[in-house]
């Protein structure tokens, strides 16, 4: 991988922003079709006047009961969640619920990659963490207590991304070593 | 197919409902991990009361740029839109818009499982109607102008499916069904 000075990433977006812009290049190649699902929302109560759209005047935000994005590349459905921590140094499970989890669970069981697209704020750091090393973490928080993934950890058994100009977050490159690691699965 | 002289679909249940309710026993089965996309917000305004939830007091329904339900079944992306008809001899086209059409289209390409699951509602009566197909009566209206896909057409390219207990739709039978006409694929 080449380096750059030019930190791509340091736009001032959103990571959800910056999956967005990298999902509409890879959509527009024909490289993938993955698209974040919209914020669930309780609708009670909407007006609809004459001759204008509907308007929602009242809703509240309800927990999302899966993960922000799914879609498929290269014949395989794919799943995961992004996270931005202002850590440091680990990122914190409390991020994740156990119902993103057991979702991811159940599509990895079915032959879905799922993984989670981690931010460190603070220093532009980018990782893939695959389902597989996510559980084992997550599984692990209830056994010695540790309720995060040290920095170090996701060097080690996550795959680091470095922003460039398209797509600004190639994290398909990650999914391809994923891919191949499962021996083309 | 055991007919049966019960009719489960008459239940008062939205098409969507009686999909949730499918979903919920494939998922509950560890069959196949398929969900309805929440509905897309344009949110303008929210409250942040103290000491309580967030309340949504202006938004509005966005059209939606994809379909309604995605997931995996046998490591498969499947990708689909339920649509009602209180038609009864043929399906109008204009139940679709060329965003979805495309959608299908760019997931087709890539590997994945489309197609849309219609009903009749005055006669209960429910098809799985292939992505391939789908796209080629999409096209025939600009060729000849006909609107609409007849009854006897989904008969003989589509796959009818009978309600049933559990799952109320079995359509994965159907999907099954497009997998062994593909070849396995
Ligand atoms: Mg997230
Ligand atoms: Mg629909």
């Amino acid at each position: 991988k080449k380096k750059s000075t030019i930190n791509y990433g340091d736009r001032g977006m959103s990571l959800e922003q910056e999956i967005n812009l990298s999902n509409a290049y890879y959509l527009n190649k024909g490289i993938a079709v993955i698209h974040k699902k919209p914020t669930p929302i309780q609708i009670v109560k909407v007006d609809y006047p004459k001759r204008s759209a509907a308007v929602i005047k009242e809703a509240y935000f309800k927990q999302a009961s899966t993960t922000d994005y799914n879609g498929i590349f290269k014949e395989k459905y794919i799943d995961f969640d992004a996270k931005e921590t202002t850590n440091k140094t680990s990122f914190p499970l409390n991020n994740f619920h156990q119902h993103q989890i057991s979702h991811m669970q159940q599509c990895s069981k079915l032959g879905g990659i799922c993984f989670s697209l981690i931010k460190f704020v603070k220093t532009n750091e980018l990782f893939v963490l695959n389902g597989t090393d996510l559980f084992f973490y997550w599984e692990r928080q209830y056994n010695d207590g540790r309720k995060s993934i040290s920095k170090q950890e996701l060097e080690n058994s996550g795959y680091k991304l470095s922003y460039q100009i398209n797509p600004l977050i190639p994290y398909l490159d990650a999914v391809d070593k994923i891919i191949d690691d499962n021996g083309g699965k």
